[in-house]
């Protein structure tokens, strides 16, 4: 459907029952990722799944993407090699053609993508539609970026499979595609995001578009956080609501259809939906400590902290 | 068409009988704008128009485009207010939308846009298709921006009028979009692109991609630059052929419609195509230097010279 690359623009022709999907995301050397905890390659991976995870969050199909890279006076060809070797890696992971894009010279490595995605009109959710009542849930636990992240400081901090699935989730994350496409169909999703920020920020954001409250109710951490969090003397809620970049889809669900929704999906994808608390009137997040109820700072990644 | 910004991903519905076009371009400080060459509006509105130009070599109209702003420390927020400011003006200049984007720190300020566009299918044009014996040609004089680029170190080399006119072409240059969709439509029109990284090497572009030669006869050099020239003592010639960013639009014309649709062309738009010389037989570029005919190396903008 492509014409070949080398064009002033990449041409292609959108299904005619579906509508096109736009999302960017630019990653810099220093900011968003550090050689010192991952290879060119990894930083490729991440910078092409945090566009997919996008286009997951909106219930679409991968179809192209276009990527802009800004290559600094350090970065040698080899670089430039592997940095592409994990664009491409994920982009055909997840069936998106890569159609074009622009290389010029920066003072710092910096990777800018834009993809595109197809999805059927009704099926596109968005952030505003969650209503009181409905159950906020998340489509797998969280925190085991963060957990990576600690890893390339505190290399024993915790071994064996838990280290795997730490490294894996901070170097690979993997979009929910196809998982997104499935709540997409559902009319009983009412309102999808990636959890990119951590799940206090990114719920706060949905509440906010949604013109609605959230209480958290449970924190589904990954068993990797857990440990890592044990290790440091901190909180593996904390690793959870906070620590962002694990790129599971959050939903909005009603109430009624949850537990049904939620068994199918299990039987789909291998886990269940995690309920994480419950909309409600007003605004803000609340968390219960104890027999109290406490509002709830997002304390996840603010991009101009 | 477009759904508020704000969810993950911007949706909309391309037109049933057009095809999409995709283009992105990135701009970098202190390797494609420098503050005491031109305002960060400036820089902004340039930004946008790479990419529109884009749009406009493919026969395009503009859709919609995305942002991507890397801030430096030394950025204020007034710089990327102004920076906004000249983005969003070219984009309602040309009618199009910016949907959404990202905003991220980095070393270095940069800019990196994503362009979308429709065309009939039919009138993609694209670089390939110049034929021996076709007239290239291209819609304005050249020279110009390169004319304002040394008038920031030299402000009083030339004056009034033209020193007017090297400014607007550096700071404020205009994609051809209405020409572009004009030229689309005629089947006379064989291959299409613009003139961002100067004629003699776009031209080469061309060749290469239609597997033919060009010989270069003559090159329409902006006033401007023809003032500029004499003053250095340089030649005008090379400003044009060099000169890079006019964004002219360059095509492949029949060669028996070329004086009818030079002549509808002028009417409709104030100028006339230039003829700049004629595709042949072969490979490579060749001018003619009195009696005799030399090889032209490319001299324009290379994006990692």
């Amino acid at each position: 459907m492509l014409n070949p690359i080398g064009d002033d623009a990449a041409v292609w022709q959108p299904s005619r029952s579906h509508r096109s999907v736009v999302t960017t995301d630019a990653l810099v050397e220093n900011v968003h990722f550090r050689r010192d905890t991952m290879t060119l390659a990894d930083a490729g991976w991440r910078a092409m799944v945090s566009n997919l995870s996008d286009l997951a969050a909106m219930g679409a199909r991968p179809v192209l993407s276009t990527v802009a890279l800004g290559v600094s006076p350090q970065t040698g060809d080899d670089d430039i090699l592997d940095l592409y070797r994990g664009i491409t890696a994920a982009a055909s992971a997840y069936a998106c053609e890569i159609a074009g894009g622009d290389l010029t010279r920066s003072p710092a490595l910096a990777i800018s993508i834009t993809a595109i995605g197809e999805v059927r009109p009704a099926r596109v959710k968005g952030r505003g539609g969650a209503r009181a009542g409905d159950i906020a849930a998340v489509t797998g636990r969280l925190g085991a970026s963060r957990a990576g992240l600690h890893l390339a400081d505190h290399p024993n901090a915790i071994d064996g499979k838990l280290q795997e699935e730490a490294f894996q989730a901070h170097r690979r994350p993997r979009p929910r595609i196809a998982e997104g496409m499935w709540l997409a169909a559902s009319e009983h999703v009412h309102a999808m995001m990636d959890v990119s920020d951590g799940l206090s920020t990114d719920l706060s954001r949905m509440c906010a578009r949604s013109n609605c409250a959230a209480q958290i109710e449970a924190v589904p951490a990954a068993q990797s956080a857990q440990a890592m969090a044990q290790q440091r003397g901190e909180s593996a809620d904390e690793y959870a609501l906070a620590g962002g970049e694990d790129y599971e889809l959050l939903v909005a669900v009603s109430p009624r259809a949850f537990e049904h929704l939620s068994s199918r999906f299990a039987k789909r994808f291998g886990t269940p939906l995690f309920a994480v608390g419950r909309f409600r009137e007003g605004s803000g997040l609340f968390a219960r400590k104890g027999e109290r109820e406490e509002p709830l700072t997002p304390t996840g990644w603010d991009h101009f902290a």
